[in-house]
């Protein structure tokens, strides 16, 4: 049996919880819970705001761990090794998208925490994920604040890669939070010019602390539209809708706005708006496991952590009022604290 | 003087109309029209749909003809040289964007018939242009039939390019008009599947005679639905409003949407309709000189030519009448019979 903390009906609170995994699937590892991040995602499912819940639901999806049992079919890791686990624990690894890299875009990916695929998270002692989506932790990372990075910080991190974004190219953050705190620092340290978008006058000093060069208050309109021409990326963090056509002329000729934040009202706009400076609008999600792999050797390299507040697993209740109320700063990881 | 056809209101007919261009810039050209295209744009700048017109205007930029005179700074060209030119006429060549070959993104850009800043167009005897947008049409190339590349063409073209369509991706074509048939070619010709989507059933055979591997009937949900995932790039050619989420779920993981079309109302879609496919929406429009170029040397390789009817250009309101009707097979150009 693994010891948890679940939901079981929507928005309700986290209880004790046990659930027996059954044998260990041949291609998956089993991985002793350090920590494991809160992020929001783990509010919408446990509130089913995206309807895809099912109960009982145990959350964590920013997982770190050591690995205490792996099926025969896992060659690249063994017991005692460190990893890290993500939004995903499986994909179907045989589809052209998966043999193609791009795993997390698997029609079959499953989510680590997606109780009606009986997945259960990280808020727990034990968690299970298939190999692949297992990322060992390299020197130089380091584990106890390593959990966020894996859904947060893979999520901002992707388009650098994805989209090929370049060290000579100007990029805006929306949103200082859990996600944007880290973007800020990926794009720094990525080279770029660094421009924070907030609607919080007070975070500037902050926000130029976490990387960045310039600091627009986006509730400026004016101060906006200086901006007119300026951004090759513009990466959305918030998921409420803004006036999205301003930032649309922010961008530069051929510039992308790419939302991160999974923002459920419509845009506003027409192509037309698009035409003139040629824009791009796109949208992704946490990352693959290459990119992953990559993005822990970029923190090493340029000694990249979250910024964390750390408290014990048995308090999640009080981490997630925490988090609702606005005031984690900016990411929470709780720590494993099961006799 | 020179002797061209203008409208004098929005929606007014067209009528003779002569100016006095003044003296040639030395970065210009002079061109002695043999052909001009008829575009839709022609309409809504006749009609002054996008508030950007004024009158005297004298539409038509899918123009070809032979050079008469050349400034002297224009060092590539010469008189007797037979050149196209399409919706641009100008851009600064000094700029960022233009220094990049992105001319068409260049915020100085001037349309060929953009009476605000003196501007006349292609439905004339003569026309201006900078040297740098005048672009020599090659042996392979028959000049009778090639104006409407320089807009319609290059339009649908441009993004092949831009976007580093591959001849292993999948594309559909939204509308079968002006430019939907010419898409169809270069679609073909370019080594990818082809599919077209149309509303008007009558048009399936004429669509595969035009490159079409495949057609899909946009009226039919279910016939849509089944598309799910299948397109790396839809080109979107209408102006109208579709059911765009149904074509960003058409869409493969990381497939692009991409209007060429000027549709002004809002999509409808909001960032989340993007996340599952991690899809991207983009808008084009015409393209650049270098583009051009490579365009005409493909069309002469793959003996691509739009698909014309001709009438003379003193039967410019009945060709633009033609054309409000919706009867244009594909695109009408109009041939110079000034006297």
């Amino acid at each position: 049996m693994i010891r948890a903390w679940a939901a079981h009906e929507a928005g309700g609170k986290l209880t004790p919880f046990e659930y027996d995994p059954g044998p260990l699937p041949d291609d998956e590892v089993e991985i002793a819970v350090e920590t494991c991040g809160l992020c929001h995602s783990d509010m919408s499912l446990v509130d089913d705001e995206w309807n895809i819940s099912a109960y009982p639901l145990v959350p964590g999806h920013e997982i770190v761990g050591r690995i205490v049992e792996a099926g025969p079919a896992v060659k690249h890791l063994k017991v005692g090794d460190r990893v890290g686990v993500g939004w995903f624990a499986h994909s179907c690894l045989g589809c052209h998208t998966c043999m193609s890299g791009q795993h997390n875009l698997c029609a079959d990916a499953t989510g680590v925490a997606s109780a009606k695929k009986g997945r259960f998270g990280g808020f727990a002692e034990r968690v299970r994920a298939q190999g692949a989506w297992a990322i060992p932790i390299p020197d130089g990372v380091d584990a106890a604040k390593a959990g966020p990075l894996f859904c947060g910080g893979l999520t901002v991190f992707y388009p650098f890669v994805h989209y090929g974004i370049r060290p000579t190219d100007r990029v805006g953050i929306i949103g200082i939070g859990g996600l944007g705190h880290m973007a800020l620092k990926f794009a720094r340290a990525w080279g770029c010019e660094v421009t924070a978008f907030t609607s919080s006058p007070g975070k500037e000093e902050e926000a130029k602390s976490l990387g960045a060069h310039r600091v627009v208050n986006s509730r400026d309109k004016d101060a906006l539209k200086a901006e007119r021409g300026r951004f090759d990326m513009v990466l959305s963090t918030v998921n409420v809708p803004l006036e999205w056509a301003r930032y649309v002329q922010a961008l530069a000729p051929d510039g992308r706005l790419n939302f991160v934040g999974a923002a459920t009202e419509p845009m506003g706009l027409a192509p037309i708006a698009l035409m003139g400076g040629q824009a791009q609008l796109s949208a992704t999600s946490v990352g693959t496991p290459a990119i992953a792999a990559t993005m822990l050797e970029f923190c090493a390299r340029h000694g990249i952590a979250p910024q964390t507040e750390h408290m014990k697993m048995s308090q999640i209740n009080e981490a997630f009022d925490h988090l609702r109320e606005g005031k984690a700063r900016y990411r929470i990881v709780l720590e494993n604290d099961f006799a």
